[in-house]
């Protein structure tokens, strides 16, 4: 590599440095029955304990002893990897199974899985424009950095309109001709704002303006509706969303993503799609546990429960202390720090001296001015754990000279 | 879904079956301590007991006993998902381990595990473009669908040259200035035509004309070189190479993907793709794993010994039956057939009538007329089912009509 080439690489890097927003990952492992208790290893310190507050495991299901065994059980049957893409050897009893409990979960008739809920945005996204001619693909401001990398894939006509706002939505569907094929993209839970889209209404437009509706559920299921099938269940509106996708890998605690449809989407996707025909498919384990788990979470409601009691538990406390955090609808607790440099001293200073970890959330994942950190409570963060963040919150607030507002 | 719109998706599908490539998956299951055997699924029909002669998992490694138990001892220890994208508490130990042994084996500086080979692929070449000005990426026309998707996400200049066609690409590097940033995008071993690339030629070139190069070695990782480090180790050139790109789902029989390069290249994909970002990391047991089998492989040139010899005995029997196969140097064996029904129908007549898995590659995947069946021989083939393969063999060749040479 030429002394040029070196240097574009490094002016890329400087330039992320410039911008607040190079990255140092944490090296952890976490301790299966002790979670949210984790290890981190620093280089040339010693290892220290600490509380995860930031795992999109959210419900603890990776460390749960059943799940365990189910993917230890595939795992002695079938082997590790599945050897091959999903037409050529890949497909198990283990895939097969898993896609019928998916569409059963979302009422509908077939599901898909794909490597990753990532991959699943992009792949899916991505061929549809290949399958719908002129399509045009409105899609909400916020959405994940999956799906507008899906969007940008199709490269067809993009409208993107002004979160969760109706009306933008509805000025900007009025704009296309009623007979162009048009699909409505967005999300249920946004996972950085921690809010809700009205899915019912735009549910109505899309009938209204003969649109398309997927939807991204990937911080909703296993936690909202009766059996874990996400917002959609919650508000019975599964029948009327087109394409239902969501993952494996936040609270069903393993890996891999999906969508759920009708049969002859499913079969178009899964046909076409370059991302799930050209991957090894997802090891047979990895199936068997995302199995177990989508089983159990549909019969335990306690734990969505749970969930939730912690979020407004951990809402409540904050609210009272007078800190400036997302009040809204779901189990994300975003906490407000609007300074990129500030929000990443604060995570340090929480991990180093309180054994806290919470990741600084800062631009591009969130604009500018918004910095944030963003915390996820479950059913395993006890009142003892609550009680010592809102002990460390208070030091760190008052060191960086952070506001709060006064609480009567 | 309006009818206009499930019109669209059952004419896409329609437009599949009409080009002789509509999927149907086989429902298998592996038998871990009897691999390549293995269960088929049929609806209505009873379980078929069959040996897999198509599975990437080219060494068996996916059910070695020490993997095994490496997955397992990491699910005991740290739970199942990581929870987490890399950045949000999603790097472990394990990951991190897994990064070193990677970098090791390459001889580079750095390694970054990502969620697939085709993620790899797609989210580093993607991302070339915004680092490199005016980038002009030289692409191999037989290069894989990840590698040109990742091309077209760049969304830069893109120049085809001719399959391992060193003229032809020598030709096209002229055509751009010398100080304009260039790539070439090649594969080491190409896994549909079982030839391999001019590695040190194409490196020679791209001193010449001021070249970055990428390789993608998935289908010779750990089966090539003194420890497996692909053909760059075999030919001592993984130093003249920029990044190599590698597989954890095929010789190492897990599941993700990597790229190994110098410490700037790979901290600015680190920074900077988005596949790489927004997405849950590799289950700790998938690096667990991954890392017991790349340190086995290290050491047990055995296996990779073994592979060659089966691979060379089944090609042995094929010429010395006048099958019209490549006979290229590596060790997958495609048979060629050159019609996609008469490829599907012996497809099916094999593993129905004599429990022979080999899946038939259509088009897209390789181009009309040159349809094959793509035979993956591996150490844990006996002599017993290639003397059963070879039988089956004459039978359908017979039936379908297919020409042999006359062999004296």
């Amino acid at each position: 590599m030429s002394k040029d080439y070196k240097q574009y690489f490094a002016d890329a890097v400087q330039n992320v440095r410039d911008e607040g927003r190079y990255r140092i990952f944490r090296d952890i492992r976490r301790k299966k029955g002790e979670f949210p208790k984790a290890t981190w290893f620093r280089e040339g310190l010693e290892e220290k304990e600490i509380t995860v507050w930031c795992s999109n495991d959210y419900l603890g299901m990776g460390q749960m002893e059943c799940i365990v065994e189910a993917v230890k059980s595939a795992v002695d049957t079938a082997g590790t990897g599945s050897g091959g893409t999903r037409n050529i050897s890949g497909t198990t009893r283990y895939h097969v199974q898993l896609e019928s409990e998916l569409a059963q979960l979302h009422k509908k008739q077939k599901a898909l899985v794909l490597t990753s809920g990532y991959v699943a945005n992009e792949a899916t996204l991505g061929v549809m424009s290949k399958i719908l001619p002129n399509l045009v693909i409105f899609s909400d401001e916020k959405n994940h950095a999956s799906m507008i990398s899906g969007i940008q894939r199709a490269r067809c006509q993009k409208v993107i309109f002004a979160h969760n706002n109706l009306a933008d939505l509805e000025a900007k569907l009025k704009s296309v001709p009623l007979d162009q094929p048009k699909m409505i993209a967005f999300e249920s839970v946004y996972s950085m704002d921690a809010d809700i889209a009205p899915i019912e209404e735009i549910c109505d437009l899309a009938d209204k303006y003969n649109a398309l509706t997927y939807i991204d559920e990937v911080h909703a299921v296993g936690m909202y509706g009766e059996t874990g099938g996400g917002v959609t269940e919650e508000r019975n509106l599964a029948h009327r969303v087109d394409i239902i996708q969501g993952t494996l890998a936040k609270a069903y605690g393993m890996i891999g993503g999906y969508v759920a449809a009708d049969e002859i989407i499913i079969d178009a996707i899964r046909s076409m799609a370059s991302g799930f025909i050209f991957t090894t498919s997802i090891p047979p384990s990895t199936a068997a546990g995302a199995l177990r788990s989508v089983k159990v979470l549909k019969l335990t409601p306690e734990k969505r429960e749970s969930l939730h009691e912690r979020a407004k538990m951990l809402k409540a406390r904050l609210r009272q202390a007078g800190y400036d955090f997302v009040d809204g609808p779901t189990h994300i607790v975003p906490l407000m720090v609007g300074d990129p440099v500030k929000c990443q001293a604060i995570s340090d200073k929480l991990i180093e001296e309180f054994g806290i970890y919470a990741q600084p959330i800062n631009y591009p994942t969130v604009p500018r001015g918004e910095e944030r950190l963003r915390f996820t409570p479950g059913p395993l963060h006890t009142d003892e754990m609550m009680d010592e963040l809102m002990s460390a919150l208070e030091v760190v607030w008052e060191e960086f000279e952070l506001k709060r507002e006064k609480v009567a």
